[in-house]
């Protein structure tokens, strides 16, 4: 059966999130009336992540199965024909059932942005969380650099998503990285799962931390799952972009590594 | 008498131009209004270019009489804090009522960006205009550079403005500069002053060469104000920043360099 996998970026400022829903203006509704327009009947899209209201993507996946082909560049180019301004599909290929945009991702990357001193320009706030004190960076980093591994992260998860599932609340951060710009930073998370709100307080944890209002010892009694400790503030939604979903390579040649 | 300069960004995108209207959203109403919130009384302002409907800024200059004094740095606080997300105020300085943002300006610097080939990601979309046909860059940087020097660029001048004082619709233009970018170019304009929709004219009739659509002969006959020939198109509002205003500096050792 033909599917096809759609990669997409969008600004989240005008979207009440990723997931479809009646009253809103919502990325998946955007998408699905496109489709719609396009097929000339309904197609329903399955995506690897439902980013919340005001979260930005620059690579979300999709998957979704057409009623009949169409070769993947018209499709491309039909469908950002058809979106408006705020969101684009960058890339479309065609695939077959044994791939499925949500269970088949092994991992995400997410960015938040971060900024202090100076005026931030109007451009950049869309993007860009401006925070009115400047943190101590090499506390951020610590603080950061602390939250790679397995935890259970269930004390940074908005109320509402306590994890489901074998795993329960727990996920694996492979990576963080902070890099620190002029007037601002940039951090980047990469791990098996995010549960919602995660990387959102993750950021907003580590603030506290590097602002001096809390010590480090309370945000690993957080990742320890210490019930006891006060939960972090959560960091604004425009901050946030999901950068980039992975997928296992398909394992064309298993045989021949394995002879 | 104190007089206050402030250099003003902002995203062009939701505003129906720089000048104050009574039903618009205005960059100039926006302004006023939030000074008329912090002086509690009504405040006029001066801008140094009316930029249009859905042109950006990064350096637009502005002046105005406060009705008492409020320290420069409590100012541009104040201000950022009453403005709107998609306006900001990076710089205000106290000047005398020798200044004048309009009058004083000897010249401004605008840029136009432009997309093409690839998906324009829908950040960049805001601020960049994005062309379906790949033009030929090296006969866009012949067109731009043919436009450096004083012409008459009436027939570049968006009907409604011709021009008026001694000057007419003459105008130097002192730099054009591109910059090709991976899937896209800058165009940086410096001059005296500018017409109407000049800008946006000269990068739409510097494409209809590039696209070869036109002769070069055809745009050098409008530079030298020739009524027979076909107006350029207009490239669109939103790939438009108006970079700098230009001013002399103040003459202070006027004395001493005659000296």
């Amino acid at each position: 059966m033909l599917r096809i996998r759609l990669t997409l970026a969008y600004l989240g400022t005008a979207f009440a999130g990723w997931q479809k829903q009646p009253l809103e203006r919502t990325v998946q509704g955007e998408l699905e009336q496109a489709l719609a327009e396009l097929y000339r009947q309904e197609v329903r899209t399955v995506g690897a992540g439902r980013t919340d209201a005001g979260v930005h993507a620059k690579g979300q996946v999709v998957h979704f199965d057409p009623p009949f082909p169409i070769p993947p560049r018209g499709l491309l180019a039909a469908l950002n024909n058809l979106l408006p301004n705020d969101m684009r599909v960058l890339d479309a290929k065609e695939t077959n059932a044994r791939f499925h945009a949500r269970r088949g991702a092994v991992g995400k990357r997410y960015c938040y942005r971060l900024a202090w001193g100076g005026v931030l320009p109007p451009w950049d706030a869309l993007r860009r969380w401006w925070v009115p004190k400047k943190p101590d960076v090499y506390l951020l980093a610590e603080v950061l650099t602390r939250c790679q591994g397995t935890h259970d992260f269930g004390r940074f998860a908005l109320a509402g998503h306590m994890g489901t599932g074998k795993r329960g609340t727990q996920r694996t951060l492979f990576l963080t990285r902070l890099t620190v710009q002029p007037q601002g930073a940039k951090v980047v998370f990469e791990g098996d799962g995010f549960l919602r709100g995660m990387v959102r307080r993750l950021v907003g944890g580590a603030l506290q931390v590097a602002w001096g209002r809390q010590d480090l010892s309370w945000f690993l009694a957080l990742l320890g799952g210490d019930a006891r400790q006060p939960v972090p503030p959560t960091a604004p939604a425009h901050g946030l972009t999901l950068e980039r979903v992975f997928y296992r390579r398909p394992q064309r040649w298993q045989g021949l590594s394995a002879w």
